[in-house]
């Protein structure tokens, strides 16, 4: 059995604040505190140019990979590290499109992220071969793969409602059709059981630095199942994803495996973060901290249903379906978000409407729920929302 | 006058090294130390989410392009940071060729950075228009411009011999051909006085963690010229490049300006590392740093051609035509790099004879360069590179 009160202990958490927005940005974990600094004194500081080599800092890629394939249900050499989620899902998707060179439909969501919607747009407009993107609602997406699909792209929990996809389910549905997928798994990782492997996904891609808690701009993976990697030509061809970078041949040669998905150099500081920041998983079960994530949010959905009944719930109510948030609707949310920050209980906003709640096990446990829940019954019953500087919208919401 | 005691004494140089590798990674400026510490206590351990506004992480990537932009004489506005080399690099490219639609070449030659030349190999067969890669020598690029070349893609200094092209001159020629300009600076920014605007050149990319000191992996810039960049539709086009990406709108709408050049979420750490470094720069005139620069290039290959006559000057002897670097052919240049590098002279090796030794003023001094040269001259006279161990090829060279 897990043990959260020493998961909890692991985590720098401000004095006064319950942290409800680790589904946007994890809290600071303190083995992070001491890895970066030792990163800089010991190895930058003292190795210089030798910290590649000496330090290991050209494979962290590759062996910081493997800890999040373990998180992810990802057979041994299917995840490297690198870049941005953007930067990968291009790759993800590029490579799932060549993979189907017959088909021209790119079939996606509305509850989809921006960023994945933007960057299949640009990728499609690239290659101007006349791929289409085909949006529907989340709930219609297997009827809507025909024989036109190239790759279903999906993000499994949406960022805004907390919905959770049937990624087996969808992914058996994709391949009937003929399909390939790319499943985000933002919102995912480190938040759920995930078993890419027995779902038969084809390509996934998440972010690291929030159930993760990597730090602000964490460094991404990307998974390509084993099936298909010998046969992707990656479509951003940077140098360390060379089978012999250091040779600086001209010819472009893909390495062995996920290691050309890589593309050029990646930030080490990002990368010793996030590994000290996967120390807080050893020892715990997903299976526990998903449990416990249920739990956790049950007792949230009671609790601000009880207390504040002009909050509409916009996640869904059965636990299945849902991800490691709860979504909250309310008019006034934006400030109503704003005024709850300043009394120390932290979520965030999402237009038009959308408070969200992160969930996060690790260090969060019911005293946490339960005051957030108070506070929040607090402002609302005392309006102290409604007043104009909770009103201005800042640049980050 | 650039007081260059006071410099060399904001970085950290470990006992006992002479550090001519600062080409490939600068060494540790102590203020990134704190910085970094500092983003992680007060930063992301207190603020959390609220960085994002509070802290300024959101602007840092326009931040920090601005103060790169003095250094590369970039106009205000006109760089960005993010992502690396190559995925900037391609984004440069993809750019401009869509800029030139009409023309199907792109021009560079075979002592360009690999990952340049693997990024547009990637990039012409992703947009699949029959574009070709016209590769020449250095020297024969001036020659290879005709009406058929859409982009003349070069790094300034070529990171093995050092020679330096003559950017003003082939921009005015690529221009007359009708081409745009897409230069990589890698081994140019913060080595010599850079001025892109009186170049005219069209697209600017580099990285920050060889002589602007950032840190292992630090992000990337790119420079789009104001006259393109309302005309740029990224071909990676990212929520932070969307003109609100906090809209969250499915519809892509490029940002203001160099804006949209941005991707996914930046790397927040590295940022803050080379931020910090970028301070060595206060009160520091670039012209100042060439002129020493050239001092000790040329002390250098005074003492080494006198005490090592069996090395080879591989860099332009002319200083004008020289990077900050020299290069010096051995055919025992891999095991004799080992061994100087364990007597504490660290420089780098590139296949198949080259061993590179990098010239920063900001923290080499005569002295160094005068013990570096002895130390080379006595490793070359007692053969002790001349052994088994020093022959076994790292990871990373």
């Amino acid at each position: 059995m897990t043990d959260f009160a020493r998961t909890k202990s692991l985590f720098h958490l401000p004095e006064g604040i319950v942290y409800l927005d680790g589904n946007s940005l994890g809290p600071l974990p303190l083995a992070a505190r001491d890895r970066v600094a030792r990163l800089l004194d010991e190895e930058w500081g003292e190795m210089l140019i030798r910290g590649w080599n000496e330090a290991g800092w050209m494979d962290a890629p590759a062996r910081i990979g493997e800890r999040i394939g373990r998180l992810i249900g990802a057979a041994p050499g299917t995840v490297v590290m690198g870049d941005t989620l953007s930067i990968k899902l291009y790759q993800a998707l590029a490579a799932a499109l060549d993979l189907r060179p017959g088909r021209r439909v790119v079939l996606s969501d509305h509850g989809n992220f921006p960023s994945d919607i933007h960057m299949a747009k640009g990728l499609m407009r690239s290659i101007g071969r006349g791929h289409e993107l085909r949006l529907v609602a989340p709930e219609a997406v297997a009827d809507a793969l025909d024989e036109n699909v190239a790759a279903l792209m999906l993000t499994e929990v949406d960022y805004r409602t907390g919905r959770l996809h049937d990624m087996a389910g969808l992914t058996q549905a994709a391949h009937a059709a003929g399909a390939l997928t790319v499943w985000d798994l933002a919102h995912s990782a480190g938040a759920l059981p995930i078993d890419l492997e027995s779902a038969g996904a084809d390509f996934a891609v998440g972010c690291t630095y929030k159930f993760l808690n990597g730090g602000p701009g964490a460094p991404a993976f990307i998974y390509v199942a084993s099936r298909h990697i010998e046969r992707v030509q990656p479509a951003l061809s940077g140098w360390l994803g060379h089978e012999a970078p250091f040779a600086f041949d001209l010819d472009y040669r893909p390495g062995p495996g996920i290691a050309r998905m890589r593309v050029g150099t990646p930030t080490i500081l990002g990368l010793a973060a996030l590994d000290a920041a996967l120390d807080a998983w050893d020892g715990v079960s997903i299976e526990d901290v998903r449990a416990r994530s249920v739990e956790l949010s049950e007792m949230f959905i009671g609790e601000v249903e009880r207390r504040c009944p002009a909050f509409e719930l916009v996640s869904p109510r059965c636990a299945n379906e849902r991800g490691s948030q709860v979504t909250l609707r309310f008019a006034d949310g934006y400030p109503f978000m704003q005024a709850l920050i300043e009394r120390g209980v932290i979520g965030d906003f999402r237009p038009p409407d959308m408070m969200r709640f992160g969930i996060a096990p690790l260090y969060l446990d019911s005293g946490d729920i339960v005051r957030a829940a108070g506070v929040m019954e607090d402002v609302l019953g005392e309006r102290s929302w409604d007043r104009p500087q909770y009103r201005q919208v800042k640049a980050v919401t």
